[in-house]
């Protein structure tokens, strides 16, 4: 039996939903080898089924729980799940995640439920594109629904969300100053909105805090302007209803939308890959000029830039 | 007078300490244009003068309050200072902030402190090589030492702390849980640890803590563990040692950890580079093409590739 066939049968078995291969591939791509790529590229045509939903939000919102009740959700209706949490062994992240991963324990013995951590130190690309890799080789295993949890605060973790086919933002009632950098950033990446620990006080201010921030927003824009839904994740209210309007947004995705977020997903695959084929002897050897002040580093930089070029015009 | 000679005449009024024109210059980097770029090119032979200090850290240690004092110390020893606050426009981050941030207002009126802020959100490429960039323009500008101020606990944090020369990492008695994180990312990053908030109990635990972590590390990376100082950002206690101890590591920096340190810079550079270089038309095309499954993700990417190296190999 040589390399290919096993690689071959490997293929087949991912596709027909075997959990085994499943997690045999998630390895291969994690270990980020030509043979993860390659099964990858085989398996992609196969691809589309899934809805890929990004989970994102200040730390401390009760994203792992409502991961977990999503799970739950999409479980007793018979669908499948991949869950990809987004490890944030970043330096200050917070210790209390680890206790709520924890949590998805519940769904450890359900083969219906996959879950795979990717760790963001020590990679030499970005984490987004290895998490859509990730993503995108569920979705060949047949999980009906990919959850990806991301965690913290930086670019990264949005880079992440903005790459998944959905992405929900969790906020929780008394974020207060947080209102103004709301308006700032999440929402341009938001698609649904969901209120997490909606029983509390507050939750009313914060959704109007939300819609206010909506209306500021070009008409164009409110048209569609991202669902509000509040949840309590301990309890599971509001869950079955957050995850119907996720499906309805999906659903109403439409052609131009999918080819816009393929080019922000190709443009990380290929930040990723360029960076990977630079030479460290070449870095190296730039770096030193530069530090002696012997080069400027834009010389270096437009010096590098055509190393990388020579060195892989012929693949 | 013609265009050359008036960013000629820029860069010199750049190079005697201008702040006006340090300003101007400033604005011609954040416009991420050609002209900024000549400009920086122009200067690069004029920099290694300063001490480019990163300050990073979890939110609410109190990094503000202690680059106010560590400004007002090197103020006092008759030092310029510039100052880089990375203003995270990110969705998540804390509008607190911006409060502290104000607290630099202090040193408004004195031409010695010249203050600038570099948004993260709306960035073409990353924010690292952008305050790299502004950092050597400081540092052209004869600006004695530039501080790099970061929030945010992203990998975009952590690559722009890299950067600098020396990279202060503060924490907080208290953190708890974040220990583990500490171990598993800053003793990497960290050049010097400040202990804030030093009176507050916990502060010798805190200690205890990253030698124990430091103590983990290899032998090789025991003999240059970094130094932690106590420092109260509030009071200014500890902060003129601090800034003696930072010095120190800075000057004992060698020929081959400052090649080091440049082979990051010029990665990030090069990544920016790259990016910008590509084509939104072919990207787009390309992302039509694989939303719609005419083509696989890997096949795109290496398309692209080629299409940018076509584009820029006569550049």
């Amino acid at each position: 039996m040589n390399a290919a066939s096993v690689s071959e049968s490997l293929e087949q078995r991912i596709l027909s939903g075997d959990v085994l291969a499943l997690a045999r591939g998630a390895t291969l791509l994690e270990a980020q080898t030509a043979a993860g790529r390659d099964l990858l590229a085989a398996l992609f045509s196969h691809t589309g089924h899934a809805m890929i939903v990004g989970i994102t939000g200040p730390p401390g919102v009760g994203k792992s729980t409502l991961m977990n009740q999503l799970t739950k959700e999409l479980r007793s209706g018979g669908q499948t799940v991949g869950v990809i949490a987004v490890d944030p062994s970043s330096p200050f992240s917070h210790g209390a995640i680890l206790g709520d991963r924890i949590r998805m324990q519940d769904h450890h013995s359900d083969p219906g439920v996959f879950i795979r951590s990717m760790a963001t130190r020590g990679r030499l690309g970005g984490v987004a594109p290895a998490t859509l890799e990730m993503a995108l080789l569920f979705d060949a295993a047949r999980r009906d629904v990919v959850l990806i949890e991301t965690v913290g605060v930086g670019q990264d973790e949005i880079d992440i969300a903005r790459l998944a086919d959905i992405t929900v933002v969790v906020l929780v009632p008394g974020l207060g100053d947080d209102v103004q950098a709301i308006k700032a950033g999440v929402m341009e990446i938001a698609d649904v909105f969901a209120i997490n620990k909606a029983d509390v006080p507050g939750a009313d201010l914060l959704e109007q805090e939300i819609r206010a921030a909506q209306s500021i927003a070009s008409a164009a824009e409110r048209a569609d302007a991202a669902p509000i839904r509040r949840v309590s994740a301990i309890t599971g209210q509001g869950v079955a209803e957050l995850l119907s309007v996720i499906r309805t947004v999906f659903e109403q995705r439409d052609r131009h939308a999918r080819a816009e977020n393929w080019s922000h997903r190709l443009r990380e695959m290929l930040r990723n890959d360029l960076l990977s084929a630079l030479a460290e002897a070449d870095l190296e050897h730039h770096a030193s000029q530069v530090a002696a002040k012997m080069e400027d580093p834009y010389t270096a930089v437009r010096a590098l830039r055509k190393s990388l070029v020579s060195g892989r015009t012929g693949t």
